[in-house]
């Protein structure tokens, strides 16, 4: 990597062993620039796009991260634009064939005395949000819910000033769907968990509609019927929305009484996402969240990486760095369970890769997955969790939460597994937002957030546009991960209440 | 049917073939309460449960509709009660062996001078209400469209107010989803359909993030440039904002413009549906609402009912009734297509059925197969539609349009197939409500629409709890929607704003 130029350069190369470079300038780079001594362009090359560093023959190995992301599909001369059609995607590594921890990193030293003020829980976790979380069995009750909610908001938030917020568990679940088809687990623990989530301060609120197929005594045995509202209990509409207004008002003066504390950064969960990559969230965003991610798992803290279609192509650069065994097959149990679940919808993998991926620069799933894997940073892998899987007190370090990669489904997941906070990276820019927990966003490129202005939290384009090492710009995460944490600075989404819908990840059939 | 009967019987029989009777008082039978001559209830009865009319052997048929809906699983005398667990599910009718247009009802006599007051388009649909829609290409857009609209409603509509409303298509897809599997048809195609609705007056506003999958050009080629905000195109959140008001200022003084007119009947499009369903269900409720349907097929109408999982074990009474060989044979498509789907996810037919079913006493799918087919009405089945394809103006009659059973999928399907209003029919009861187009709630029993003064538009249950015939409920149902057609009278769901989300049917694997 080029850091600290403090001439700009033209191109940059991740690797030593890399034969292709990126082009970093905003409007790309003109043909016969020069790239090295002896390598000039021989032809245009789009921003965060790949020059070839030699001159390729057909089948010659394309290396970028140290890793072949593909093959040529032609000759292609040294100075040439490596675009997506030059490419062959190369196969996806046989999960049966890989190593597990055949190389796992050695424990990085700890780094002490970093605190946050966090809402402290009787289960041991720690909030970051002090939030009334009202969950639905059904989608059915979402009308009601929706307009007791808005009178919540209106008429009592206001008179409790340390509540966040309420936020009404919608989603497209409960009814009308397989609940006992093998899949079905997925979606109710997503549910479930998403219900005991650490910012809702252990209260819990349940809204029923009373005939659906997920009842509140299968989704949450553990519920008092004394929070639990049946909507067919109820005699009309008006009485269904004074009852929830009225147990809202009893839940929301207990929260109101919650102070922060200080707790020691161990007790973070960080969660980590990339979406709308282009090329360079590989090589400025993604590699600074990197050393965040190391930086908290040295502080003792939970962080997750996600996205099994992102780091499908990379696996065989995980399973060497799993603690153990059994973590190793679990990682690969999850990557089975993926490619199976593509199969029967007559998908392959390169179903991942967005139109707005391959517009910057990523040719395939296999550079995408590298670079998304640059956000694990250098840990052991020492967990591994199965989609909405909750996080156990005492499983902390690098996590492998598996989910979708989809940005609103995969965070809805790590909701569920527990994470108070989420750092999202971005190349091409979106608007992303979640309402349970604060998102730090992140842009790969300064462009966008200069455009962006009131929409990304940190730059971590000046890797490249500046002279800011991808360390420093870590160091800066981390320390804005403290901040947001502790309620002291709102992230863009949480000033404007930019917020994503809950989305679950049904796998199973609809009826 | 026990109709007409000015003292109310304790259990109503359906057709002179069945050997079940259900129960009509809200608190049940007792034992010992004589039921005709030579029959007395020898155990209690819950309402809407059925009871034995004969000495049953293990493996007789039990026939309630004037159809099989399973064998007795051991001996039940007769008064026993018919409860789920004595009952064996039959086999599903064989889709190859069913026999197509072999019972084609004869055309009703056509029904003159029946108009509404509608909103007419210039593709020749026709409106029921006036609403702005925006379309969004993917879920990544909703929190800031979510602001914009809160603004628009706030601070445009005051301006307009002969516009009913504005409604933003939120949905879980658009990106993170596998868009080139087989089954993707069916979400772009739903979401595209709903963005063309009859209610928007032919007025189109897209917001794209500008890296989805789905982009504009794939989901609407048809929408012009200056129609389409992208996110990642405009300098920052307040820019985003501002367009989407801007744009959304101009189509609304297009839209506060128009006037309704007076159209025949036949320009009306109708869904039908049923959730929360009672043994009550295919009693009265379905039953009066399928002479509705007659009534409005007779005015040249186009009326849907849908729901494969509720029809699939009535089939066999349905392609009898299919115009040709094509539309019986496309039936038969989408029940093996529905079939297949759900043995890929693992899971049988049974599937469907919800507890609150068979608190309701319908014992299994078939039971409730034959009661939701009631809706139907008698009409021949002119049309089939696949999920959310769009009804042709000349497609009038009776359609099936295939859609799953869930209540909120179903209805974001048959708005996408073009319906301007619904009748909903429940028996158990649900507060569900559509923004898009108005829901007339018809109730399959009294108690519930007297529990539910606010939320039933029509008490149904009056069929047996009073001397209403099926053909006075029907015609006062179809007066109903004639006037809430016309903008003359609102429904429950509208006067409160009680509606439920936009839910796509996505079939295929989420990236």
């Amino acid at each position: 990597m080029c850091n600290n130029k403090k001439d700009r350069p033209l191109f940059v190369k991740i690797n030593n062993l890399d034969n292709v470079a990126i082009a970093v300038k905003p409007k790309g780079v003109e043909k016969g620039s020069t790239i090295s001594e002896n390598i000039k362009t021989i032809e245009f090359i789009p921003q965060s796009h790949k020059v070839a560093l030699k001159d390729f023959k057909s089948g010659d190995e394309i290396i970028r991260y140290g890793a072949v992301i593909g093959y040529a599909k032609e000759d292609i001369p040294k100075g040439s634009w490596v675009s997506e059609d030059r490419v062959i995607l190369p196969k996806a590594p046989a999960l049966s064939e890989l190593p597990i921890g055949t190389r796992v990193p050695k424990s990085l030293p700890p780094l002490d005395g970093y605190t946050f003020l966090g809402y402290r829980n009787s289960d041991g976790t720690v909030g970051t949000k002090n939030m009334l979380g009202i969950v639905t069995c059904v989608q059915c009750v979402e009308g009601v819910l929706n307009i007791a909610v808005e009178k919540i908001r209106n008429e009592l938030l206001p008179k409790y000033p340390n509540v966040d917020g309420v936020m009404p568990i919608n989603h497209n679940y409960g009814c009308g769907v397989a609940i006992d088809a093998p899949e079905a687990v997925v979606p109710i623990r997503i549910l479930k968990n998403l219900a005991l989530h650490p910012n809702f301060g252990g209260e819990l609120l349940v809204v029923s509609l009373g005939c659906e197929k997920l009842p509140p005594e299968r989704l949450l045995p553990e519920v008092g019927e004394e929070n639990i509202i049946v909507f067919q209990d109820e005699p009309g509409f008006k009485p269904m929305v004074d009852r929830i207004v009225q147990k809202a008002d009893e839940i929301l003066k207990r929260l109101n009484k919650r102070k922060r504390e200080v707790c020691p950064a161990s007790d973070l969960v960080v969660g980590l996402q990339c979406g709308g990559s282009d090329a360079f969230s590989g090589v400025t965003a993604n590699p600074a969240v990197g050393y965040a991610a190391d930086l908290l798992v040295r502080a003792g803290a939970t962080v997750m990486f996600s996205e099994v279609t992102e780091v499908r192509d990379g696996i065989h650069l995980l399973t060497p760095r799993a603690i153990n065994e059994q973590v190793g097959e679990k990682l690969k149990k999850e990557m089975a369970w993926y490619d199976h679940y593509l199969e029967l919808g007559g998908v392959g993998r390169d179903a991942n890769t967005t139109p707005g991926n391959k517009k910057g620069g990523l040719v395939n799933i296999v550079e995408k997955s590298l670079g998304s894997i640059a956000k694990s940073g250098s840990s052991v892998i020492s967990h591994v969790l199965s989609p909405g899987e909750k996080v156990k007190p005492d499983q902390k370090g690098l996590i492998f939460a598996a989910t979708p990669a989809s940005d609103f489904v995969c965070g809805t997941c790590q909701l569920a597994s527990g994470i108070t906070l989420q750092v999202f990276t971005t190349g091409r820019g979106t608007t992303y937002g979640l309402e349970m927990a604060p998102v730090i966003k992140v842009s790969s490129r300064t462009d966008l957030s200069e455009k962006w202005k009131d929409l990304i939290d940190i730059d971590a384009g000046k890797i490249v546009s500046s002279d800011a090492t991808i360390e420093e710009v870590g160091m800066e995460i981390f320390k804005l991960i403290l901040e947001v944490a502790s309620g002291k600075k709102k992230v863009w989404t949480d000033y404007y209440g930019i917020y994503n819908a809950i989305c679950l990840f049904n796998p199973a059939p609809v009826t």
